[in-house]
């Protein structure tokens, strides 16, 4: 079976994307990581970054202008740097990867408003498929430009869509509020990062303008304004999102598990989480480290017509590698659970 | 001056709300804590209890059945158990602070609404007074009964109060999202506080239907419907509340600057943080453990005329004990800020 | 292969080692869990106690009184309560594996010292074999009878071992001290594990005297009394254990290396962590969440010839029921690294 | 009585214990704190840098070259700035304390073994008091230069200090485990200090060679080698030292209980904690956060004459700024206790 493997380069692999699509790759039995770059780390084993595989690698960083040939490119590079580089890397691959926001959004003037800068390679944009299963798992078939989703826009999105796709969300201001662990902000220390900072601190670093909004309003369109508001936490993975929605008067917590269940039920990573008993009643990122799910809880009030959507996932799995690797799974026609298959831990 | 010092009867003081009161009690000049009662604890020293206390009193509790007289008897009892032994500790001392929600709501059948039972004592809600001097200030003057406001609803009414007074809150719905820590579920042990389910949790616990969501709506009446979502988090102390709430079009960030320094401008607990430097600019709990402080900060999106309010406090002090001090400290006459100097930590 | 599998009966499913048995074996190719107990939970799903297993498993719990063949029977326990049922459970199952303390103390005596009354079975004793696999490899080679070893001992017995199967070890005093999370206590909620309580806590429980010292001494027989202080910290999983212990009048780092890499060289889940770069740099349980390691680090004093040596674990996973499962592994034949293969997180 | 205050310069207060410092003074009745200075910070409000003072203080950095005279010169400087340029500071005010460890080894040699580098003023040595009031309190009175102790040396010294002062330490090897919070490492960011990196992790970064322990020899004279291993945990604050010593035969818990009162029965800031009910049985560094006190437990493990001892303080408070102020209390005259009330918080 190893020489059917596909060959796999990871393109930024010292950051904490990058290093858990190393682990995943690392874990699928379809997948043969062969090269991983890191500009500062270069010459020195992965595992002095990514010190969990210990015992698992024995791979070296290497310098991305040293990079060669894979069947598969993954770019974990900070945003804006892949999508000027792009023609390198196409270079080097059949299936290109992004990690980062460069090939969300598929309006360039979205992307200079959001980014502040033009997008560096706006004649490419139609080429990339947004990389959410959940939405798109028809276009990722066969896929090669696959531009993984952002981990908030996935919470905000995969809580809502259902309402949005059975025609039911009311046109009224969408709020959405998400909290997030210290690892979403990337492994590079930051005096915001510093332990004594950060530890005990919930501190909202975004209250207004977060640019996965553009995400969220570009694959929930409609009349349907997208607040969100980040804080941070004191975990280091994990968003918990709440996301307050407005529905047809009379709608009971019935009619919405009716809307999940009818749109989510088959989806392999897709848990509705709503439990009358004991003390894990709504979705808890605390049990999906580590894992691809997005557990999705809510709660009607019944007398105003607003729905309590809440949302979880593992920011740097279902919101960043796992994400890729189940999309790249569908693209290749594996098994979509393929290397995936991690339960999370209780207690954790 | 000693001569001089008001006595103090603590009821109920092995939680966390009298070990708080006590706490700041025995640090205030003006007040001497004589009683201190627990029906489990009876007979052992407080600092069994409240072990920071240690080397600060040699107080042991009693039971509440041998209560005798003091110039001010404090109530912290388990909600609706207050009420129904009023009578009883009003012979007991001419001032009463009852640190529960017995006497918060004004109307019986709010009250019946909300907690699901009659009111015991309904003739005497008239005489207390709503705990929350920023509101109140001129009826705690001279006041016998003080109803100590809520925690969460503290950190909703002070965040919305400015536009509210100043007549510029939209009568659009509010939504309100609370994130505590869980000293405010209580000193007693149970399945959703052990360490290991709770340690690492992000947990909504209560989506809809917040009690407290009824004080708010009491202090702040009009068309505004508050909605308020109570996440609970790691830590032990603090609340951050993010308030979205909307304003007449055209405001910016200067107007909500205006407004606040107009309502609280003279207010000694009450802090309009909004810094553009550094990584502390919007409120945080972190910084606020152990102080009387309610921090206010805000961010208009000018796009929508909404603005993201954000406040924090500590929820056993300005969120309880601490805002029944300075309750008292003005019903007494004495400096409102006395007994609550501590200045918080940094880092923490 | 499917008909091949062995069935799994777990007794007292409900708890954290029950319940981390239930994960790994769910996840093991050649095990079939066909029957979990739990008397306070019986009838209800396991998921209920178990949410990271939602979408795993639909396992029910079962009353004891219930139970059926397996062909393997994991107690797990409460301390004391195997023992005394141990012809019941015999009956059961041809493979008996406890993951309490009733079977690991060959000496009756020594556990009638240690946990203060007689044996219920001390005739069964020599039937076991202490589910150790670096100590006891060939003798759980086709054992059917495996009491797994306690986890602080664990992290004792392998930081200490090489040093004594090499005749290296100095006859003086050996102190351990060892920092565990909170799920080692158990997952019944308690004064002590109290979320406020235990958030920020560092707090040691078990000075002198610890339990788990007897099956140290019982491992690692000579003239080297072993004291362990026990300490809690505010994690939820994890072991570190620091062992300061004497050599050789001489010995360098090199040396320490040599002895355990001559001992452990071939350990599957064994690792050396001592690396002069990063900040990684000795064993960290931050690092082995789910996983199987027990990583093992040291450094000389050389002027004193005291090494200090450092092991760490998952006190769930290698300290209980990875250890089991790796002890199954051997027993029944299979490659020893089946159903462990996760490798952890980072960060995490 | 403002006229009386003594005015106080703080050189290096943008880390965490000048600010601590600061935080300390500026609630002390004796003290004006006219100056803080900060190469990277001047001009700013050191509101920006320690939020926590915010409403507190409008006191603006200042670069050191712009000092001004002080009664008192506080240098919170990295470890070897302060001797380098003491005769600066010794032109700007009579009395000078030193936060930093450069003046507190008395032995120019010790200082080079420990600090790699010859001591830049060692003429001055002997005119500084090593800051210890429990050890130097006559010493302290009337003094100009203190040398305030190393916050780990302090947690072994008032440990193991009564021992030694009564002649009763057995001379065997003193093995010290100290656990400490992430503030210990400073203000400044760091990968080892960043967040996701930190915040669940139990590290040992020194198992041999700490520095402190030069400090603990220097105090603490004799046959006792003292060994140091230093873990850094997940809290901010905080140090729990544990201290293995041996006594003499027969020795009891009574005769350690007597030892203790014996010496530190009349110390304001020392406690001993050994409570025999409860779950606040020993030390813990949770309670002491903001507060000057070191608490001090212990445990005899009889059939050995092994005496564990426990000592938890508040690195910044009693380990660095709040020694600093009992210090210079005593050398003015002042009450010992002075600005130092804070007792600590519960639930913390």
């Amino acid at each position: 079976m190893s020489t059917e493997k596909k060959t796999v380069a990871i393109v930024g692999g010292s950051g904490y994307a990058g290093g858990e699509f190393l682990r995943l790759a690392l874990g699928h039995p379809h997948l043969d990581v062969t090269q991983v770059t890191s500009e500062r780390s270069a010459g020195m084993p992965v595992t002095l970054v990514h010190p969990n595989l210990r015992g698992r690698t024995n791979l070296k960083f290497r310098k991305a202008a040293d990079l060669e040939a894979a069947d598969i490119v993954v770019l974990a590079l900070p945003h804006n740097s892949a999508a000027k580089r792009i023609a390198e890397f196409e270079a080097k691959g059949k299936t290109i990867i992004d990690l980062s926001a460069d090939f969300r959004l598929k309006d360039p003037d979205v992307y200079r408003a959001v980014y502040g800068e033009d997008h560096p390679a706006p004649e490419k944009l139609s080429e990339w498929v947004y990389g959410n299963p959940e939405l798109h798992r028809e276009e990722l078939r066969g896929a090669t430009r696959i531009a993984c989703a952002g981990c908030f826009a996935t919470s905000v999105i995969l809580a809502l869509y259902p309402l949005l796709k059975l025609g039911v969300l009311l046109p009224k201001d969408v709020i959405a509020t998400g909290l997030v662990g210290s690892s979403a902000a990337g492994a590079s220390a930051s005096e915001s990062s510093h332990h004594p900072e950060r530890a005990g601190s919930l501190r909202v670093y975004k209250p207004v303008g977060h640019r996965h909004t553009a995400e969220a309003q570009q694959e929930l369109p409609g009349h349907f304004p997208i607040h969100l508001t980040a804080i941070s936490t004191p975990r280091v993975r994990g968003i918990l999102t709440t996301v307050q929605a407005w529905v047809p008067d009379g709608w009971s917590d019935k009619d919405v598990w009716s809307a999940y269940r009818e749109v989510y039920g088959q989806e392999p990573f897709i848990r509705i989480v709503k439990v009358a008993k004991g003390i894990h009643r709504y979705p808890d990122p605390m049990l999906l480290d580590g894992t691809n799910f997005c557990d999705i809880g809510f709660e009607m009030d019944q007398d105003t017509g607003r729905v309590v959507l809440m949302s979880a996932i593992d920011n740097l799995v279902k919101g960043t590698a796992g994400h890729a690797i189940q999309s790249l799974n569908i693209a290749q026609g594996w098994e979509e659970t393929t290397g995936l298959e991690f339960t999370g831990l209780h207690p954790a």
